[in-house]
């Protein structure tokens, strides 16, 4: 017998993925959990039937959501992750020997579990002191820390169902709040070939709050349209011309310098949808 | 009852796409044709069964397969593209005045005929007078002709089976010289991600011939992994770095000046295939 999973997209267009088995599949207080193994991608998370990570492109995801940010501020101590319970997030802020402290906010302890358990190769570095885990919601947490961190990193699902609250004007106020007078803001703010008017919001929303936002662009393969966004909202630096100096070698599959800039360069359908 | 199609990406993934109707199913002289009309991304084309274009994301992969070597080359006159049955070449490269004539070479006829028929935004100028139709083998044409085109692009199916022939260095020795002194080749050269060694080899042999050779990445969403890759062979001029006064304002979806530089700005693990 064949074990196929599929993950509609968009409507009317789906992705499918032969599965070898279900290694974990649960209803946590939150969200339909489950790790099934893929012979296309490996092992592959998914919240409420949505495909989160998958082993063998998770890089691409990790590094530009974590390395743009990190190295546009010039030596970050403090840095928030809210959601990313998978743990990939603090495994690249790791790469930062500037950071002193990471904090994960996740409200969903299950994911932090099964993904210890599954996807070590991910979750590699939630065990190291300099990350310091707290369960709970990040909305909360953000509200109750004023002026504290360097960089936040919102790794959330999309902004449908639980985390919408993470998407909009109000949050990023409270975000901006929560950061240090030089601080930076990332969220990643799905596919303008898609959802051109989600993304189109998010942007207009994070740049009435914070004096310099720019999107970005990265190619992740099992994300729909395979090309994503991400916003960035930066109080001082410029994220899209940071100073080459402060970019040390870091190990990487993906991000470097020269890929950091190159990201924010857009093709034409998109400059206009956030320009307009 | 719902119709989908479905086209295996890779080994054990698949996209599968919602179809309102079959518009045409043939099996021509050298394929199996089809033209249907799916829900998320309006009418497609398929050579058996890969999809080859859609109404919906057709703009990036022709905008960028064109523009990229014709703004490279400084006044680009006469132009070959080989495959590419469906118009979409040549309707792009008909947005450069300086070119007198441009040779379609198409193996298949009724690509032709059916693109024509149910795919009029993209074969819309096939019938521009600038435009020479010609029915037939590529490699047998560049063969024939030597030292005739400024710019040829080939714009054909994957490297395996009919246009196996159009991959490889015997092909691009023969490409150089139909080329003239200062001529530019472009080919769709597959996507890294899945098929790493295909790029490789491909990218090696182009390199073998042409003083020049470059890669670029394009993000066209119903193409395997959302990002692909063209290899660029140039005499003369580097198309990575384009003289900008070339450039003029043309209507494009994707393509700008900054997205061509930006376009040849590679990934770790890209960059690290074709330098290896």
């Amino acid at each position: 017998m064949e074990m196929w999973i599929k993950e509609e997209q968009i409507a009317d267009a789906a992705m499918t993925y032969k599965i070898k088995e279900t290694l974990v599949r649960k209803q946590t207080e939150f969200q339909d959990l489950a790790i099934v193994d893929t012979y296309a991608f490996g092992r592959m998370l998914l919240l409420d039937g949505i495909v989160q990570t998958t082993i063998k492109d998770e890089f691409v995801y990790h590094e530009m959501i974590t390395h743009i940010p990190l190295f546009t501020h010039s030596k970050p101590k403090n840095v928030l992750v809210v959601g990313g319970g998978d743990g990939g997030v603090i495994r690249e802020i790791m790469k930062h020997p500037s950071v002193e402290k990471a904090v994960l906010c996740e409200i969903d302890k299950c994911v932090i579990e099964e993904c210890k358990k599954y996807l070590p190769e991910i979750s590699s570095e939630l065990e190291n002191p300099r990350c310091e885990i707290f369960v709970g919601d990040g909305i909360k947490y953000v509200h109750e820390h004023k002026n504290k961190f360097d960089v936040i990193i919102v790794d959330s699902t999309d902004p449908f169902g639980a985390a919408e609250g993470l998407f909009g004007g109000s949050f990023y106020k409270e975000i901006s709040e929560c950061l240090t007078d030089d601080g930076i803001f990332i969220a990643q703010t799905e596919t303008p070939f898609y959802l051109p008017e989600v993304v189109k919001k998010v942007f207009n929303d994070a740049k009435e709050v914070f004096p310099i936002t720019k999107l970005f662009m990265a190619a992740i393969p099992t994300y729909p349209g395979g090309y994503w966004s991400f916003t960035i909202g930066s109080k001082k630096y410029d994220p899209a011309n940071p100073n080459s100096e402060n970019i040390f070698d870091v190990k990487t599959k993906y991000y470097n310098g020269d890929i950091h800039k190159a990201s924010f360069v857009l093709p034409n359908y998109i400059k206009n949808l956030i320009n307009n």
